[in-house]
């Protein structure tokens, strides 16, 4: 029986996550759980998984559960100190880590500090602090096994093969809502337009993300930490179908791809069970019912934040940091219709130019970094 | 420094290996070559390549390596007696089996008996002796490396995974020259029609089997042998521009392939290289390149050979003997232009009603069915 936390439990991975546990309830057993403000779901989740602890977002709303809940979860914590210790704790044998944004790196520390193996689906741990964590990761022994679809097929596809005969990573992507719309049109996107993702049902940070197409920049930069791959062997292809996940071009030419349909699902249940795959009845994957699969070069020009992405991670450093709360932040203000789609790239580059630059930047480094991103792309947004 | 022999060393798959070992002269040493009749390109080879020993089909042939090459070549065999001794040698490390058809079924046996691990091309030992094969290996803790792009392409999909978290082999096929032909026109198909193959370049008898996807249906059988697996668990998916050579679906759903262009020297490299991928500078893989890829259900009416396989499987024992031998001499009167493209299922089909089935031959009862079979075919083609 794996005992697992989820942090983010509400959000779109991890509600897909508890879909996962309920069809393995043998083998899985929900320790914690935390959200962000969705109480009502989060209380229906209490009843249905009984963990021990829970995590809210603040003190009210930690009260209104144990009004509603009574014995049923005595350790409700709150806040962000509330997640940080939760995070922390090294009861669980996996933390499903589905929290959206930096604000998923510091737990991810404190788990890997903690010794805890971490299923990794907030892409930002990486991007922000890959060096510290996996430098505590080789430290402490632990894993890190990745959620995120075209990371999970890599990592499918790397089983049982050595590291120096890996020539390539090629990671797929959708190429987003935006594939097609000529790139004269792109400072009049609209908030709807660039929230409706052809195949991927996901969080709405992660669907601009796509849109913009930063998600395949951020994910080249994970993929680096992850498989300790510089990123000028790591390669981009446009798969409009999203059922190629990503693939591996090894020292001999031969190249392998994991597949299936786009469904969460699966990288979900295999970061929980690896290096087991189990048994479950979901749609068989019919190649002939889909019929095509089609290719494309992506074009950096149109998408200028993979361009920025790629140099943000080949400069090191403090460069993703600035980059990555800075696209936050772009994004954000974009939801909000701040700022227009076109500006999302222009404001990131600003800051990346601006900062001053850290070599290898330990925690507190990465969050005074992270703070003046704040303040200089706080100061870009009102002016 | 691995040491291999070759037999078929001047045919498709045996020239193909001796490039690949050209190329890492440092990994291999080439022991032995055998060959058919084609002696001056052996003798080419034995220039090269410096094999201790070569086997050519006659006599004579064998009078006429050792007037050329003198000392160069001492050891001369001949004949299907010293094909069969070669194959026995136990001085080598792999032996590549790159016979075509029936004629490569003892060889196999010969070198697994001798505990010498086999890279195998030729499909119609395991179709032929999979019973005798798979119990001789186990025994003798023997290796069967698969050169068949298809199986080799399951074989690094399987790699590191458990065997009981299989749950279906998926086979990829061109679907031949004639998956666009209208089927009230397979009678009047010619040898040189059937001989076109839009992607492999094969040998003859490998081509017509393409043709008549009966290319497919052996490679099912030997699937289900080499990997352990019921034939109703092996699909197969038409798949025309042949760059996913083949696929297995895992009990979560999640599926892996194997990709690259159709070039039979990366599994011929790999069936010599196993565990590892040597590096090699061939053109690099660029699926935007390629830009699509296309699925279709396989059409079992179109193609009876298919049907014929699968059912050859199911009822075992002596059906798939008879299926290969009977298939074989239907090709080659195919070729030699005494039967028409779709006679060559309706007399595989006679053939395997007529015979009286044997549940679990051995090499003795084997031979025998061939010769049966033999027989029986001959007597049809004559009528």
């Amino acid at each position: 029986m794996k005992k697992i936390s989820i942090l983010g439990s509400t959000g779109s991975i991890g509600t897909q996550a508890l879909e996962v546990i309920k069809q393995h309830p043998d083998q899985f057993k929900v320790i914690a759980l935390s959200a962000h403000r969705n109480i009502r779901l989060l209380i229906e989740q209490i009843k249905e998984f009984h963990p021990d602890t829970v995590c809210i977002s603040d003190t009210a709303l930690s009260e209104d559960i144990k009004n509603n809940l009574g014995k049923m979860c005595n350790d409700v914590l709150y806040g962000r100190e509330g997640l940080l210790e939760l995070a922390g704790r090294d009861n669980v044998d996996i933390l499903l880590n589905g929290l959206v944004g930096s604000a998923g790196m510091e737990p991810t520390i404190n788990a890997v500090t903690s010794g805890i193996d971490v299923a990794l689906s907030n892409k930002e741990s990486l991007v922000l602090a890959g060096g510290v964590i996996t430098q505590l990761q080789k430290k402490n022994n632990v894993n890190i096994f990745p959620v995120d679809s075209e990371h999970s097929a890599i990592w499918q596809c790397l089983k049982g093969e050595k590291p120096e005969q890996v020539k390539r990573l090629i990671l797929t992507g959708s190429g987003g809502p935006f594939r097609n719309r000529p790139t004269d049109t792109f400072s009049s996107v609209t908030v709807e337009e660039a929230l409706r993702h052809p195949n991927w049902n996901m969080g709405s940070k992660i669907t601009i993300d796509s849109a913009t197409m930063m998600n395949k920049g951020l994910e080249v930069i994970e993929a680096s930490w992850l498989f300790e791959i510089q990123v000028k062997n790591i390669d981009i292809v446009i798969h409009p179908q999203s059922i190629i996940h990503s693939m591996v071009e090894f020292s001999d030419g031969s190249v392998k791809a994991q597949l299936g349909y786009p469904d969460m699902k699966i990288p979900i249940q295999y970061s929980l069970t690896y290096p087991d795959h189990a048994a479950v009845s979901w749609e068989q994957f019919d190649l002939a019912a889909i019929g095509q699969l089609t290719f494309e070069q992506p074009n950096f020009q149109k998408f200028p934040c993979i361009k920025l992405a790629y140099h943000a991670m080949e400069a090191g450093g403090s460069y993703p940091v600035v980059l990555n709360v800075a696209n936050d932040m772009a994004v954000d203000a974009f939801l909000r219709n701040s700022i227009s789609f076109t500006e999302i790239p222009q404001l990131i580059e600003k800051a990346m130019e601006a900062h001053s630059s850290v070599g290898e930047p330990d925690v507190d480094e990465i969050k005074e970094l992270m703070s003046w991103t704040y303040h200089f792309m706080n100061s870009k947004l009102k002016g």
